[in-house]
């Protein structure tokens, strides 16, 4: 990863903000700023950059997965058994420790005020330190992604792709949520494991189906069975070694009532007018209200409950947002979803979602599958 | 869930404290205190408990899904759409509000300090109020379960159970981790389907393999494919409707290394060794030092490098933890992970965990699987 080049900005942004030290909290700004990414983070770690060195503060049972993936100067290690070296402190005395060996009092360190926990910050302040917020600065650097992001994220387009094609393959009545899930899964890593040998693979998915469930945005699988007459949102993500795509689909099982084919009808004509808007120049905002003005006139404004699309990459959602009061100007290299949806109750949600990059002219789609009804019933 | 007795509790706590209202942040602890979590946490959600109610900030997109499953008075909603009532505040401003028309300036307002953004904190404070923390209230509230809890737990015991054996009986010289994963899974999803319609799954699982990423506690699943002389760490926790047990296996894959057989019964003897101390009224560093005791025995003392146990429930890990410094008594009710570990460099990994529940005179497996090298050799 190019994690030289993001430490050189930062450390830029640092000089023109007399800024001594940064902190990073958020495990996705720590991956993209060191390439490194825990697991479980019941143990804190903290990511320590000041002009000279980069630093990790980490528990000992990270410390060999550190090592092998943490593109940093130093290892700081704490303990939680009797023995060792450095007498038990905890994870914010040993931050104390390398800022007081570095810092005098009154230096202005930097942490992500929007993310970092208040007991933490404080224990920063209480040395007698200043605090300046870098959490929109690291957000802005992650907008635009590199060639080295874009190649991982378009093969994780077609990983997404592979799941999701088995998934609606296994799609029948009588078949719960939970299963259609898993038959993508399995299909995912037996094609993971042959195209991409010791790759890291992150996977988000959930099946929402018939009146009651399809129209919760977001919510878990469960073990309830497809019937006929149900919407059902098949809803992917899937991360390549930390870099993630999303592909979306909205499918009819059996029989379509007016209605649904009405409302099914209105996404795909509202995510086909975003999407070909896609472009350096236009403004987030032109996006999201032109895909709202499609669903108007079908009537469906008031379903359309959330923002038409967001920034993707090492997160699950990122920024930029695709809404109605966003004038961030789109640029070449952003990665975004495109998922204009509505929920009608009693009726279903309906939401189809790709992931494009920005191009020079326009937008590249990392993302396929069938987009149209006679496809989308089974 | 009983989520009324929770917050009667921490009513009680507010009262003793002189506290006007609780902002909760932590998803968990919102789970715990009302039956409601949502699936990303991009946009905020915050829950406010205060003397005679309880009250939701949520995004539009989980209102249904929160008037669904959540427990309590009100739900107020920001929205990401122009048409809106509330001219779209934001939450914070939502927030703000909130307690505006309830308290006057100077009121004490409690958040998990330990959790709660600093961002957030210091809008409360900006307002006039003063600050207490709850974070280890609410902890310490979820040391002990009840029965429901329990119950679920238990059940969840059985499922991850399903799903180890399962992924045991795929593993093979050849087969990727991720492809043992995937095994599990599937069949976790069907015996789930069948047994609790209408449930939710949470799933952690991860197959580090061999002699380099075997020796890394935690880290994702891989494409790599298993060896002859592998050591494997088959680790797994299963939530059903929001409660977990964990259940995890060292394998070896062929002949096994003189060494590798040393490591292998350490493991085994320190896990019992643990396991039948687990009563009421013990502390949790009692547990640990036997346990490292028995590995310090073996010679191996250095490789045991976290934490004997840790307590389970909503979290993956959550407190108290069976650390060699924490002199915490052991109570009836509560759930803990049992599972030392040894990770030996270009050896491999070894570690067993099961979930315990401690009961009146002692303690109760609700995880089962072999744990003896024949069983455990493929």
């Amino acid at each position: 990863m190019e994690t030289n080049k993001r430490i050189f900005k930062l450390r830029k942004w640092m000089k023109e903000n007399d800024v001594d030290s940064i902190v990073v909290t958020d495990p996705a700004n720590q991956f993209y700023l060191s390439g490194f990414k825990a697991l479980i983070y019941s143990r804190p770690i903290l990511l320590i950059i000041d002009c000279n060195e980069t630093s990790f503060i980490i528990p000992k049972l990270e410390e060999r997965h550190a090592r092998t993936n943490a593109e940093v100067d130093n290892l700081y290690v704490y303990y939680e058994h009797p023995d060792a070296d450095n007498e038990n402190k905890t994870p914010t005395e040993l931050l104390n420790h390398h800022l007081a060996k570095r810092h005098n009092q009154g230096a202005k360190i930097a942490l992500e005020l929007a993310y970092a926990p208040s007991r933490l910050v404080e224990a920063v302040k209480d040395i007698g330190y200043s605090l300046a917020d870098v959490s929109e600065s690291i957000m802005e650097m992650r907008y635009i992604k590199d060639a080295q992001e874009i190649h991982i994220m378009k093969e994780a387009g077609n990983l997404v792709g592979v799941a999701v094609s088995e998934s609606m393959a296994s799609a029948a009545p009588g078949v719960t949520e939970l299963e259609i899930d898993a038959k993508g899964n399995t299909a995912l890593f037996t094609t993971a494991a042959n195209q991409f040998p010791d790759a890291t693979i992150d996977l988000t998915v959930m099946t929402p189906s018939g009146p009651t469930r399809s129209v919760m945005p977001h919510v878990f699988s469960n073990t309830r069975r497809l019937q006929e007459g149900d919407v059902v949102i098949h809803t992917r993500q899937v991360g390549l070694n930390g870099y993630r795509a999303e592909l979306e689909r909205t499918f009819i099982v059996g029989k379509c009532s007016e209605i649904q084919k009405k409302a099914f009808e209105a996404v795909v004509k509202a995510q086909e007018t975003a999407l070909n808007m896609v472009k350096p120049g236009i403004t987030a905002k032109e996006i999201d209200l032109a895909a709202r003005k499609v669903l108007k006139e079908y009537g469906f404004e008031k379903y359309a409950i959330h923002r038409v699309g967001h920034a993707i990459g090492i997160s699950p959602h990122e920024h930029p947002y695709l809404r109605f009061d966003n004038s961030l100007r789109l640029e070449e290299g952003m990665a975004f979803c495109i998922e204009p949806g509505i929920y009608i109750p009693y009726v279903g949600g309906f939401r189809h979602s790709d992931t494009v990059i920005v191009t020079a002219d326009g937008f590249q789609l990392i993302t396929d599958y069938p987009r149209d009804l006679v496809n989308l019933t089974i």
